[in-house]
């Protein structure tokens, strides 16, 4: 299945040369994982049970520049290759109907103490 | 007239005790300006001119925390007291039904040398 | 006492004006305060026990823009006014030597449930 | 040659999980970049001429959290790889000696009109 998280790049996610800077795109992909989180309904669970879906790695390719007002849309898909949970975000201006960047997030299911946590059927089950 | 930015809190706009952080609620009035600037139609001729409408100063008054995927509601509305704009902005937790900051904002619009400018009529019409 | 948090302009905190985001200013002055909490030996204390020094108003007043590598140093003097504590934060460009903002941040001790806190002697100690 | 640029964790830079947000490692190593091109001399150069290093891909591999207040030392080499500069930064946690996390950033020089350009001697003196 194929998660979609829709922004606009505002004024203040602006660099000094009026592109949106790198590291807005890597919180646009991060609330895409809200996002999916929150609609699987495992929000509270995790938040009640320190889960934490924690990043290993992040590998991001920066194709098209982003401005001011530009529609924004991060497509994601997952997959797992246990223990990891892989996301696949494709992101997208819609405004100008390009591929903006590409990333794949490699997260791993922790608790508290850092212990690899099984990931949840709901979870698997919306893959 | 009034002016309305919606927004949700986003996961990476939280503080450690996952409150939305207090420099965030200055960037959704940011984003709130930079969106009735773009409905004036004065987006191209403040860019291409080099026109700037900078902040003198802010007071901001934070009446409730706003947490994750609370939806919020930037309700802004605009008085002229020469030379200065000056911008009211509420910020509404719509999600809970509460006022959760207010804040005003006080702007001189400038040239790149710092020139205060004429406000123009199309910004003045709005008011 | 007066207390000094320096730091210096990031090409990351620019806006697209080049100049510093009004918002990062307010960081400026948040991490001011951490650094007197744990100058005052209260960051453990105030992490365990869930205290949270929680902002009620800031009021801002932008002086002068601050640049890429401009040296800064935010100023800080605390008074008590009870149940308030407030904090004076002077930002100084220290590479130019003017002022670049000054802000007032009126704050209250709470715990999880909200409910106010008594000022620590540490704290007081060092007003 | 190894180029480092230091800093401390911030109060304002932590998740709601009070770990360094992901996209911060980000920021600290754009930072280090910025602060090569200051001692290469180059900064006034890419400005007048507007010149831009754009970030084409980033991949970083998060190896321990870093905390409030931990030092940490961002260590940079970079490499020449036709047309491509490679940045390989080590994000060191200084306080805890441990390594925080590892980024390998491919760049590309271009000016406004998003063409490339040759790689400065300045810069290829200092790699």
């Amino acid at each position: 299945m194929k998660y979609t998280f829709e922004t606009e790049v505002r004024g203040y996610e602006l660099d000094s040369y009026g592109h949106l800077n790198n590291a807005i795109y890597i919180n646009y992909t991060e609330q895409a994982r809200w996002e999916i989180l929150k609609n699987a309904g495992l929000l509270e669970s995790f938040l009640s049970n320190n889960l934490l879906l924690v990043v290993i790695e992040t590998n991001i390719r920066y194709i098209r520049e982003l401005k001011l007002f530009d529609n924004v849309k991060v497509e994601t898909q997952i997959s797992f290759d246990a223990p990891y949970l892989i996301f696949q975000h494709n992101i997208l201006n819609s405004t100008a109907n390009v591929k903006a960047a590409k990333a794949e997030v490699k997260t791993l299911l922790i608790d508290r103490e850092r212990v690899p946590q099984d990931i949840p059927e709901k979870l698997l089950a919306i893959i």
